[in-house]
């Protein structure tokens, strides 16, 4: 019997999802997540629905609103003015280019539960915690990242000895997804955090580090020379994003005892990696959800000081 | 200001001068250590009134005996006999040879509180954790190795996660030390718990492991053709115990957040060790010493079976 342990995320999940029921039920009033809809795609809707189940369960208000493309941005200001709702939520990709990027900008800070708003993304890769300078409003993480970062806490990885801030110091981990949502967000965090991290696109593949000691406030971004393999060997943690079903991350680069995350919708790793892993986390929205709903509680706490 | 930290063994050690203070408190008669010191280093002296002073803090009585080494061996006998001592401990060296490997032998197994009889020290070895076949009494482990298993699980090295046994599941370990008493038998420890141990000393590496996915029940030694240099700089955690005033280990040889943790009763890192490490335990006695009262405790529930 292989001594890897396979982790699922609802079994994560629930810490967070009793606390964040917990903290909604002390509301006035139940919380309002809007959800936009502007994409044919059923695994979509299907992903909206998911979201809708678990708020309603959780004690929030949810709603689904379908509409054209080119009538999203009218109803994402729509969302903005209308005061019962407490956050917004676009099903993306919708353009599938730039202009999502534009989108994303349309939803009001005060009720971006994604944290993709500049201000948020832009603090996160400045290693920014809060808001204000009186440090009382902690600024939103985006969520698939933030529940990869809940998600090593879960399995041990940030060690709480340390300082917070620097809980990954001694800790490599490579990513396999540099996109903008996810993977470049999520290498930045996990080196401000102190971690030495690989960031592995189709085309390169980046160090982003704090340095000897982390002398550094905020990482930076280096080239790397080496290979694939060699920074996957040497890697305690080997997180995967890649959107393609035919993609898997080969057995034979992960070091023996390592800790392995897919945050794709497909399975990015063989079903050995058990054999060679010590934990293994097949999947993680349903961290993702609980995250989407911490980061609504979040806001309605930052607008009401 | 350096992100690493400097753990005390007096703060590691509260949580078992705890327990151990309660359990002992359950007992209807208090249990009774007997030191037995052959030894006229006022440094051993020193020692041994230090553990009377723990051991009557927590509940114990405790009874220093200086005897002759002439009359060592006898003296243990009697205290084998004498059915008012719960546990004994020689304070070696006393002969500084393989006599010395002879009287501990003569401690009765029932009261061997260092855990250096050969029963327990064999099924150390052999990854044996029970005395008997339905697993009711666990077998005794010697002081000072598990002391550093127990700082290990304190600072987050083990991995609660994993199953009980494999816990060091991809953990790098080196120990600079390879004495009978300490070095040897806490490689083994560390191995047979999942790890990857370089064991270090004067004249050769050997790697102790468990193999790919921890196929092997207990671990193997292997032959190591890497440097110190290369192996310390893979390694999550390095391990000194070199009883030398001069002894350094290398702070180039600490790789970035690990984990550094001396045993010596010379200081084996130097204080620039803090730069780089993450974690740093500069000495383990207080935690030793609690060790040996649990070991006793354990004794006594053993031969209550």
């Amino acid at each position: 019997m292989s001594p890897g342990k396979t982790i699922l995320a609802s079994k994560i999940a629930k810490r967070f999802t009793d606390e964040i029921q917990a903290k909604a039920a002390l509301l006035a009033r139940r919380p309002k997540l809007v959800g936009l809809l502007a994409n044919p795609d059923p695994a979509a809707k299907q992903y909206a629905e998911w979201t809708g189940k678990t708020s309603e369960s959780l004690g929030f208000d949810y709603q689904l609103i379908q509409v054209e493309k080119e009538q999203l941005e009218d109803q994402i200001y729509k969302c903005n003015d209308d005061s019962s709702v407490n956050g917004i939520m676009v099903y993306f990709p919708v353009y599938g280019d730039g202009q999502d990027r534009y989108l994303q900008q349309c939803v009001a800070v005060e009720k971006d539960v994604e944290g993709l708003n500049f201000r948020y993304v832009s603090n996160m890769y400045h290693n920014i915690r809060y808001l204000d300078e009186k440090q009382e409003k902690k600024s939103i993480l985006p969520c698939t990242p933030l529940a990869v970062v809940k998600i090593l806490e879960h399995l041990g990885v940030y060690n709480p000895l340390l300082n917070y801030g620097d809980r990954l110091y001694g800790k490599t981990i490579t990513v396999v997804n540099r996109s903008e949502i996810v993977g470049r967000p999520l290498a930045a965090l996990l080196a401000n955090d102190g971690a030495t991290v690989y960031s592995v696109d189709i085309n390169s593949i980046q160090i982003y580090e704090r340095g000897d000691g982390l002398r550094l406030k905020k990482h930076v971004v280096l080239d790397c020379d080496k290979s694939l393999k060699e920074c996957a060997l040497s890697s305690d943690v080997i997180i995967t994003g890649v959107p393609s079903e035919s993609y898997k991350f080969p057995t034979e680069y992960v070091k023996r005892g390592a800790v392995a995350i897919n945050f794709a919708s497909h399975k990015n790793f063989n079903d050995d990696v058990k054999d060679v892993a010590s934990l293994y986390v097949p999947s993680i929205g349903k961290v993702t959800i609980a995250m989407l709903l911490r980061n609504l509680l979040r806001l309605i706490e930052n607008n009401a000081k």
